[in-house]
């Protein structure tokens, strides 16, 4: 059986052991007995971009500036010309707000049609596909190796999802290295921390790989498409949006990830076939991650 | 060993060989070797309560008339006092138009708060909220036994979830038999579609079980109370803010049943325990459920 490279060093890994994240709670069990469960936090957080409420998002609460970045920009509101000035978060009243050197257009463009259509939801989702316009995506390669050992070093890590259940996972990653593991409710806030962390730290994206836990729908194929990554990995499912999507950009996206096993439904192109999947290791049991659904 | 009632007859099942929900994808396996899988559809639609947008749903498609009257009752921007005089379905352009007698309250007030707040999310969150207030959920018995008997029959129906994966389900059910079983990409829809079954049909509510695939989040166990339903019980698990509001409304609580298994973490008292857990059947790996994450 191969080795499999477990000498990671994250630049940020979950943090199961920070109480703000988890409660316990008590209750009783399927015989009737008292028993304590540690359950995962879930908090809103309005996030303003300038003077504009944007939205408010259920998340666990950790890194509400990276949330809030990532998701203005995946939503298309904060784009390469946008110089952001400050981001500040205030935890008493639950807010973040992002300002900006000079008012953006999406603030304005936002303003105009809720005035007549009364909810953002439809425009962002508009302006999310027309922000993929312009996506282009290098074509690199991508080791099934690589895919393997992440998927390996991933289900190992300690996290809030091995403590508590009931949460998603997204991971940052280049070549075999799991590089930022974000957890959160809802696997798009997870994936829009991601983003805030790539903005704030200009991290270059066409050489990553994105891990999540969650389903390949069409959100998670539109957030990775605008972050300029080119590779998405799932032990999760498909949709069939979801996969066009990925078609019409160019995005390799694999999913059903388990033990040896994967299936790729677009950008088969990038992948390099260096390993023998007879030769990786079965998911164990013990290792095999529970639902999040 | 238990004998488990098996013969239900579903006002509503999935319909797993419906063409319209599902598509065949080519793709390559881990081997190489080209595949054929079947993934689900996912498509937007639009909901209008008389001539105001409200949102922009994802979803499989099925029961678009459900899911439209269910939101618009589980954001409690439909009341008992609105009288619905027609529900009309575009297919073309996608789009849901739910008329009532008399413009509601709810749509003035969206579009002055979006006026101001550019984004209804917020404001339909904080209605939800405020729809909790009025909700008082009866004091009904709960036999453990037909915890079991729902959960192994939900797990045995043929169902999108078998089929293709990647999706959630939610089940009304009346003691030991499940009634209306939705499935939807998200499970806040699926949810939705049997508010608004349960709407059409003038379906009481106090006597009822809901049970979900999916975790339980602040936004389930809201609309399962403002559905009037006193149950709520998953096979997955908890968020701190979802046992907090069930606590407060005393809605009965149930997550991580599997096979034998379960935890109560609120409204304990509606419980019957008549069955002995060891007598009933171990959750048997053929019909254990993939995750949907």
């Amino acid at each position: 059986m191969a080795k499999l490279n477990l000498s990671t060093e994250y630049r940020i890994a979950p943090d199961p052991g920070n109480p703000r994240l988890t409660r316990k709670v008590v209750g009783t069990d399927h015989l009737g007995a008292e028993t304590e469960i540690s359950v995962v936090e879930e908090r809103p957080l309005t996030i303003y971009l300038n003077r504009q409420e944007i939205v408010t998002a259920m998340t666990i609460g950790d890194y509400p500036e990276y949330l809030a970045l990532g998701f203005l920009k995946n939503q298309g509101m904060l784009g390469p010309e946008d110089v952001v000035t400050r981001v500040d978060y205030d935890e008493e009243i639950e807010t973040v707000v992002v300002r900006t050197e000079v008012e953006t257009s999406h603030e304005e463009k936002l303003q105009k049609k809720t005035r007549t259509s009364g909810c953002a939801v439809g425009t962002v989702f508009g302006d999310m596909m027309a922000g993929l316009e312009g996506v282009n995506l290098p074509q690199v390669e991508v080791k099934t190796s690589w895919l393997y050992a992440l998927a390996h070093e991933i289900n190992r890590t300690p996290s809030l999802y091995l403590e508590a259940g009931a949460i998603h996972g997204t991971v940052l990653c280049c070549k075999d290295q799991p590089l930022v593991y974000m957890e959160d409710v809802g696997r798009h806030n997870a994936v829009d921390k991601i983003a805030g962390w790539m903005l704030s730290e200009g991290a270059e994206a066409g050489d990553k790989i994105l891990y999540t836990t969650g389903r390949l729908t069409s959100e998670m194929v539109i957030k990775t498409a605008m972050m300029g990554i080119p590779v998405l990995a799932s032990r999760s499912g498909f949709t069939a949006w979801g996969v066009e999507i990925a078609r019409q950009v160019g995005l390799t996206l694999i999913g059903r990830m388990r033990g040896q096993r994967f299936v790729c439904l677009a950008g088969e192109e990038r992948l390099v076939r260096d390993v023998d999947p007879s030769a990786m290791p079965e998911e164990d049991k013990k290792h095999r991650r529970k639902s999040a659904d």
